[in-house]
């Protein structure tokens, strides 16, 4: 939790007059937001003009003019734009004037004002937000799911959060924005007049999206209610040091040549399609369904390992999963039919042993059949028994001459994923507990048996799919990255037999497999009971 | 148990000293052999030739000449022979003046002390017998599958029994016997010499064998051993009325269109091919395979309704079933997974409440996991969330103008179905308990739940797939007979919930179902508890 967090929640408990849980953080926040008030109100005395003139005084922006809500958005988001304008960084003939005026405490003092600032709850009423029909069906498509396939473009709720309602210092909220404020910054982003994204994220988007959907974005989102925290997650403030992409990366080869399971549109009626929409709900929220929460143990989804829900190929696509099974595993030295498969996600990725259920759900369980409707729908026309798909699974990286190295990695994990997993890798949950971005390692990430613990196979998947949408690590990068992630402690390996030893030999006899090593030479090995 | 079977049990519990048990009908037995040895080594008063000049002393026959060997073949058969001889159905310069020289009883008598004559037990020795290598293995396919794609040409071994031993007085033991007579019998029932076979199946048979297959089979044969009795089936003496077809049956259409499964050369290899392999075995032994015998209440195998082991057409294949699951079923109200279609099976046609489990294998068991394999396995290279693939399921017989009639449906069975199911439609185990011929009703058939027993259901099975590999049933017919079959008592539904009324409302509500239905005006509804 950062201060501004902090901040906030102290403002809800003086609210409830629980005055004795006040921090000394706190207070001198308070004594900042004065400050902040002042600024915003009248400017500062080096010439720094008053905010109001142009958000207004209740910091609501003014969609005319297309000055953007300031009321409610993230306290360090505020700050790293200031200092951006500051910088030259981000360029604006209004504020870059303004932002060179302002010392670093005014910013923080300012940025934290607005923070505290009550957010429209109903969203913007710009009469261009009021979708219905086709757009509105539109417009929701593309801000949840985006265009994998075609354009490798992230919905903008997978950074921004569900219901684009933001994710701490990095992904603003943009809900209730004012539709003017964010077309301007999409173009801007397009245009290359906006550059200060990081890992060049916002112009891959940017440039993926067409005009017309780039009004239909805007639209929606400045007609979306705010006021769905993003608190119980852990923040980590991050400082990325990686300068965005030049360009957006080509998607793979596999791409171009894989299949194309039915698009959401296709999805069929009735109580099939029911059960078929029930698997996308639980395959993207595994951790928070009703249905499925019960047997997941940690804050892990099918979509994390399974981009897209499933669906984008490189990615583990359950279309060429589905006509891979039954097939014979090594894992567990016996034929699995697909269920089993899909039961040894929960064991592994998902850790079932220490849900609340303890266990994976049953062959004829709801989830269950309702992921594999959902799988067999995805593979529609996929020819039965091709194990050889192009797309499937996650396209084997070549070793390098450098070998992998954890520490190479922590560099690479720090300029690349610290953005949306955070430092401490542990990423970050939503207050309703929905995983906004999954934790990497630690008690809340797949566990010492999951295939993800594989070096060799996180290589793989990062190399093809990360940073999300952007792409563009190198293969070195991506083994280093995999290893330094694969270096963290994580839930036991539920093969564990009793027998530190045997088990390794029987599970983890693997140069890509530090289950068993001390890779700290801390004289503590990893997945050592 | 017929007159000939008594006796050679009465035989072998002579042999055992068992005198006490002997019956009146078995020493009438006894006294018809003398004159039936008589009748061999000297022939009779009224110039009928002595057999044991062409089939030996030891009624072995011989080889070079074609004669065949009589020793321990069925003593019905034997007397159905004669018969045909005598009255000119079976044509032959040699045996067609003997027989007309024979009384009944004397017969009778002859037929008998042959049947009880011990048949070589290691087959024929003749050179062209030792089949090895790519040649043993394809005699082993024809005589076990046939070729049903191609040509709807049944497995030898599905009438003559498993290892063609034969089944009472319609389907002679082939085992053993004389290649050069096996391979003269099969080119005069091509030829139209002749023609005294029932339904007219031989005479399909052979005229879809190519010479090569012709002396392939004979050999096969021959080499085979004898000695694996047919004893503990019900094996009702019947007469079939019904004149041989014409010209065997065109395959309908579907065939020609419909998908072809990978053939069983191409069974793969490793754990995957091997649990494929269990699959085909337990698809067609289900009822006496030891992994899935303790799940099956009854006598059906898969097979039964599936016939070539799932891979024909028009027969509900499993390539076709395989690729239209997970999908919503109206007989239970949700969608099924395929591993819970499996279970239904056995649920209903396998009747796995009164079998030693007690219930269906479990998601997770060999046998679904076996079956879940082989099915997916077939289904190689169809196209996923296909279920219009030609050649689904049972194509709908149209509805006649006359309906369906219980009484017509007695006719059409007498003459049609009697010959393998027997007339109390019972149908054929042999001594291993191993399913020859189906039972179609009573408490070892399909129960009340089942597909089979809608009539509609049974009309379209029967219309495409009986009587084996001839076919050629009207539509009338198919309809009449069906309704015959299912106008008999079998075991309860499953889902009879402990309101006969209910249960009938909840699941019987059809025109097609005489569940619940007082068919013989007996006072007695069918399925009543």
């Amino acid at each position: 939790m950062n201060d501004t967090q902090r901040l906030q929640r102290g403002t809800t408990i003086l609210t409830a007059g629980l005055l004795a849980w006040l921090t000394t953080a706190a207070i001198d926040a308070l004594a900042d937001e004065d400050l902040g008030r002042q600024l915003a109100s009248k400017g500062n005395s080096t010439g720094a003009a008053a905010c109001v003139g142009c958000h207004g005084s209740d910091g609501q922006g003014m969609a005319a003019g297309g000055f953007p809500r300031l009321a409610g958005l993230n306290a360090d988001y505020l700050v790293s734009q200031l200092h951006a304008f500051r910088n030259g960084t981000r360029d604006n003939p209004i504020m870059t004037p303004i932002a060179a005026k302002l010392a670093d405490g005014e910013i923080e003092a300012v940025a934290g004002y607005y923070a505290l600032l009550p957010a429209a709850t109903s969203g913007s009423s710009t009469p261009a937000s009021h979708l219905e029909g086709d757009l509105l069906k539109r417009a929701e498509l593309l801000a949840t799911w985006g265009d994998w396939p075609q354009r490798r473009l992230p919905g903008c709720n997978q950074c921004h959060a569900p219901l684009g309602q933001g994710v701490g210092a990095n992904f603003p909220g943009i809900a209730g924005q004012h539709a003017s404020y964010l077309k301007a910054q999409l173009k801007a982003w397009q245009s290359g007049a906006r550059r200060n994204d990081l890992l060049g994220m916002m112009r891959h988007v940017a440039t993926s999206l067409s005009d017309e959907e780039i009004d239909l974005l805007a639209a929606y989102y400045a007609s979306m209610p705010t006021g769905k925290a993003i608190t119980a997650g852990n923040l980590a403030q991050v400082s990325v040091t990686k300068p965005a992409a030049g360009e957006a990366s080509a998607p793979a080869a596999h791409q171009q040549a894989a299949f194309t399971p039915p698009s959401r549109e296709q999805l069929p009626g009735g109580p099939f399609g029911d059960m078929v929409r029930l698997g996308e709900a639980i395959f993207t929220e595994t951790n928070t369904h009703p249905i499925s929460a019960p047997h997941v143990g940690n804050d892990q989804a099918c979509t994390h390992c399974h981009l897209d829900a499933g669906r984008l190929a490189d990615s583990s696509p359950l279309w060429a999963a589905w006509v891979s099974y039954p097939a014979y595993r090594k894992k567990n030295h016996k034929v699995n039919t697909y269920i089993e498969r899909l039961q040894g996600c929960f064991t592994y990725s998902m850790n079932a042993q220490a849900s609340k259920a303890g266990k994976p759900p049953a062959a004829d369980s709801d989830t269950i059949v309702a992921l594999t409707a959902y799988s067999y729908w995805l593979a529609s026309g996929a020819p039965t028994g091709d194990n050889n798909m192009p797309g499937r699974g996650y396209p084997e990286v070549a070793a390098t001459e450098k070998g992998f190295d954890v520490r190479r990695g922590a560099k690479v994990f720090a300029d690349n994923c610290a953005l949306c997993h955070g430092e401490d890798g542990l990423g970050v949950r939503d207050a309703d507990g929905t995983t906004v971005f999954p934790p990497l390692w630690g008690e809340r990430a797949y566990n010492w048996g999951a295939g993800m613990h594989r070096i060799n196979t996180a290589a793989a998947f990062i190399k093809h799919n990360m940073p999300l949408g952007v792409g563009g690590l190198s293969d070195q990068d991506a083994w280093d990255v995999a290893a330094f992630m694969n270096s963290h402690e994580r839930p036991q390996d539920p093969r564990y037999n009793g027998d530190f030893e045997d088990t390794i030999e029987q599970h983890h006899d693997s140069e890509y497999d530090y289950y068993g090593v001390d890779v700290e030479q801390s004289g503590r090995r990893l997945g050592q009971p």
